[in-house]
């Protein structure tokens, strides 16, 4: 037996691989790539304490600087995201939720468990119909 | 080329998100909410050695004096589900068998990986049409 | 509103079905039943400085020797993919990109995480319609 997917399903698939296409941009040290995930005036709040970036631009800028910490670090870091759940937000956009696990690499140590988060995301469609984020809140235990 | 999706493919999606909200449910400390995800008759083994808990009424009455040893304990637990595959159960049921990763969270301290498990699921549609467990044991390697 | 799955995504679904069949034969020690995942003329890069195995029986030899390291270690190894992505390929194969988390068991200590790895993927269709691996690299961060 056969069905047509649901358009909520569709999306849930398109999310997963939305997130593993954005997420290894910024595991490779592409900032701009990342940045590009957002909306033009998109907001993003990954670390406790820190004011939320705003803008396209505004991102970029917070994560060049955010990431001159690691400048003298050989450190790699994996984001692994999973228990991936979409829900409908307001105004036609979609919010989902993941939980991420960041692995950090050294060479010549042990990948260690840095942190485990849960990623708040509201995502919208662009004109060309793919999915971007209008915001992210990263969520530390 | 597009193609309708069969009811094998449409429910793996749906296992995805199920197991997303059941185990947020239960990471979030609502024992009623993940307890409710099970059947009426649903039987839950989570621990080795300890004897399977049985209907959704024994199941939260369980938890809640399983959970009492963390009561004092400020640690948070982040279950993160990967691997999944269902196959064709008996009486229409679906089995569902997940490698689930245990993170153990504390105020101030590194993430701790607790466990590393196999979790085998029975799966089944209840009267609104949504999954179920009838049954989870969980597997420590 | 209801659409036809893309082919592109049905693919997508039947991806991750198959990392969960594939490794868990790997995990449980299947090694016959993981190199029968390859094509008769696949290719196996599993280790940095190690030339890849060729060939199914050539992986199969590849890993018997691989694994006869670990004939005295109790341990287990589960390896969690996340973050998949998939691309069209050369000759009508399929690119398949995944973050993987190697755990480490042994009885009576904590799980150990081994290695953080972005694993490449070759994926072609066999006779049956099913999915093979046509090479397999496993980078290390």
């Amino acid at each position: 037996m056969t069905l047509p997917i649901s358009t909520r399903e569709q999306t849930y698939l398109e999310v997963l691989q939305y997130y593993a296409r954005q997420m290894q941009r910024l595991d490779d040290g592409d900032l701009a790539g990342y940045a590009a995930t957002f909306t033009e005036d998109g907001e993003f709040s990954h670390t406790p304490g820190r004011p939320p970036a705003r803008t396209r631009t505004g991102i970029l800028e917070d994560l060049v600087e955010f990431h001159r910490r690691f400048e003298a670090d050989p450190m790699r870091r994996r984001h692994h995201f999973s228990m991936v759940d979409i829900d409908d937000g307001d105004d036609g956009s979609l919010t989902a939720t993941a939980y991420a696990l960041v692995v950090a690499l050294r060479p010549g140590t042990a990948p260690e468990v840095r942190a485990s988060c849960v990623v708040h995301d509201v995502l919208v469609r662009d004109a060309d119909g793919g999915l971007r984020n209008r915001s992210r809140v990263v969520q530390y235990d």
